[in-house]
């Protein structure tokens, strides 16, 4: 089938090619014309046949609000738009509605896979009604991986984006749950052979995972990473799962304490530990150290 | 080779087969005479030839100890001894040093792989000094899962141990992970099919695992989980776990949390709330409940 | 100096009466005819000469836009609504905007105070433009407590709300932090007399503070709070203390588990900890309770 | 009364001054001769007439240890002695056997009060039989603040120190909530004066305490704590709290939110940021940045 493809960077490039390789058209539009297949988004639509569909894979937020707001205008009622890129869910529906006006059927969609993506298949998590969600069909089986899993209609508009959403918040406590572990065995004296520990976990072990492989890769690069610096950023998502909780009174202890972790990592010197540094000294003449 | 298994309980039992498969003679005690193959722990020492292999996996704490001293008084130099229970690393160089004095060795592992290790082999990891750890090894390969990973020696004497407490600690988060993650999704209205989100995880996401893939089978056999009460236990090995990062002064927030969700857990009431509603009422004449 | 408030419940009631004793003349209105002064906002509005100076007390949310939008009609250039209720920051702005269209002030005033309000004075948290907030100053004076402290203009539009939202947030984790120590000290044996050692910290101690003073209040009335349940509502503001946090990056681990500690308590049972007993028993068999 | 202190340094050589002013004697001694009363413990014990007091004012561990073996040979039955340092409470029962077989009494007493003590008193938690504590009941009078708080028998041997182990764990998560506040404030471009906000808090809040004065002290010396490094210590306390939690199964999120903030502060660099930074440069190309 034909698909217009909005947004060619690092995800949506690799994306074009492993739906191409599944034998359908896409004719891609991205702002930088060494990748772009077509001038603007109005050629695009005029290039694709009826109804259309047109995945959006762009920044979330204003990016994908403007590219939204274009196609309201240049796409004619029964055409469907995908949002495939990280917007909140809370998103997804002023899309679906601003869209519906016109017409225009609307699904999300999260997408999980990063480099890995165009060799394995994408995970797809999608949102929206099931008239707009099967014209994509195609499509979907051709992203995702291989076999019965990577693809799940998770519910209605904004179920795709907010599953992808808890999916990172949980990938947020993993990579934690490794991480503090891997710093506790580097500390002792005793487990001379961190890496190795880590490596044999791969098999007959309750905590093996493709994170772990991951990890075991990374330390057979850098054993003790040694040439990175402790310092992690977060992409958003992690912060709307703990937000989606707090809404809906959810506690989420784990995945929210792995996000401080990445906010502190974030801070050359903390506040609040200056503030503690001072009131220790203020009643018990404990000493302090000085900035530099 | 021949190897003395003292302990066949859920763990011990299984392991006595998945040994005997592999072509070794392992000569089994038990407090149960009828799963025995002897008497008692003389008669076992006796039928094995030196220098001789003995694995205890009996519980940790006062029935490992008594086993170790047992043994100490029944052994000769140049004989082996390995700890394969769950116990504490801080009681392993006390082993070690008790039987050391005696010129017997000590190994200590740590053996991961629970109902699921008489098919697919047991992860172990292992501590101790190189000669004594080498001598186990045709009993670490028939337990270990085929392929290349599922053993390391580890390190040291405790280092088995230590090893498996970590990664029982992480194992702690990473469930953590999954169960908000989880709760959250089940309480959003717009995700309809929570068990097939689960699902759609175990292949091309960033969180696929094997405890995801249990966490799916759990969910095929009650979707919502309304046979269950919210009643976590914990084994110890996380509680080792907090505290040994207490100890190196090593942040551990995330395989924290998830020890103290399974504490609260159990509280019919919680004491600490109880304070929190009476101050509530007491500044801000708040509404409380009274206990049933 | 003439006073509008909008508003008589618990806080607004006390502090009309407040503010009267000091010697000005207040206006109340509530839709609850048996307290309120006037019929409407109307007439409120009618009886006070200009330039006139409105309070707002009334719930956060719809209730206060709707007052404001009522006022923004009614008032004239020159007058000054304070928003004294509980309002989200974030509103602020949005107020301060439509008001300020038609060249009304606007001042945030977070009050604290509670059921202790009428007696010790409320402590006032501004925000706003300095000509504006200087208008109100005998009306701050008359509700503050008396001495240096217990008045502060914070900074701009919202820094009222802002400072009373972290002012609850602080509140939320200190709260935390007796009930914490208090069920530990419950816990142990040896301590046999936990209402006299929280009574003998009242002086001395690095922790004294009024929340402890409730506390021994509180436990002299029923010391083992064996007539309540703990189980504790959160009102807002530590939510959005959390949320803000997130906005801003900030690592806010001991005021976030509060909030989590509050939304746990108000379970009957924990889904997520459902998943983490399904989990255990499928690794390792161990047993579960089933829900009643 | 007579009394034997052991131990002049910051704490022991104010308690010295102020249970003198209160008319007592008191035959101190130090290592250092310069504060000394008496050239070794032997001349200690000699110069006080029997039944003796003694008091342990040493640092927790070894020092204690080594102090109570000497004086369990230089007493008699009768005397008692008293350990006010830090010890930690599972170390009392040990030290009151082995008095006890001696037929010497043993007291815990946790002392509060810091650089503050000489002039407004200490706090004073104490454990022990009450025939041994009556014994000490004149100094605990002359210690203790003016009031009627500021001491407790709270329980046997063991629960003083457990008291104030509680008392400093609640003072962790109190300064936490503070510290968490105030960076939060100081993040937010609309509050301008922060120092201003918490100078405010001092009267008519539920915060109000004596670390929040303490608090306004600091920033009154250096607004913005620009001078310090956002770096704690946390001296024992703290972690035998969380300790003795988990052995009692108690949740305590908040205090050990506050423990780790500590030990988070003290590294350089995080080595667990490092494992998260790796793995998200693995799956999803994030930059890393490079150790300096």
């Amino acid at each position: 089938m034909q698909l217009g493809l909005i947004g060619l960077g690092k995800m949506g490039g690799n994306m074009r090619e492993r739906i191409r390789r599944a034998g359908h058209t896409v004719i891609g539009y991205d702002r930088n014309p060494d990748v772009s297949d077509v001038g603007g988004l109005a050629e695009l639509v005029e290039r694709l046949d009826g109804p259309r569909v047109v995945w959006v894979m762009v920044p979330a937020g204003a990016a994908t609000q403007s590219v939204i707001d274009e196609l309201a205008d240049l796409l004619s009622p029964g055409d469907t738009v995908v949002d495939g890129g990280n917007s909140r869910w809370t998103d997804d529906e002023k899309h679906a509605a601003e869209l519906g006006a016109k017409g225009i059927g609307f699904v999300d969609a999260g997408v999980s896979g990063g480099v890995w993506g165009l060799q394995n298949g994408y995970a797809l998590m999608v949102g929206g009604d099931k008239e707009h969600v099967e014209r994509l069909q195609p499509i979907f089986e051709a992203l995702k991986p291989e076999g019965p899993y990577g693809y799940v209609h998770a519910g209605k508009v904004g179920a795709g984006h907010f599953s992808k959403m808890v999916h990172n918040g949980i990938e947020y406590a993993i990579m934690q749950a490794y991480a503090e572990g891997w710093e506790l065995l580097e500390t002792v004296e005793s487990v001379t052979d961190v890496r190795e520990v880590f490596r044999s976990w791969q098999e007959g072990t309750v905590i093996r995972s493709w994170l772990l492989d991951l990890a075991v890769n990374t330390l057979d690069e850098d054993e003790h990473l040694e040439k990175l610096r402790g310092y992690a950023e977060d992409s958003g998502e992690g912060r709307w799962t703990v937000e989606a909780a707090i809404d809906h009174a959810v506690p989420l202890p784990a995945i929210t304490a792995s996000l401080f972790a990445r906010f502190a990592s974030r801070q050359a010197d903390s506040p609040q530990m200056k503030l503690i540094a001072a009131l220790r000294n203020q009643f018990g003449g404990h000493a302090v150290e000085s900035s530099k």
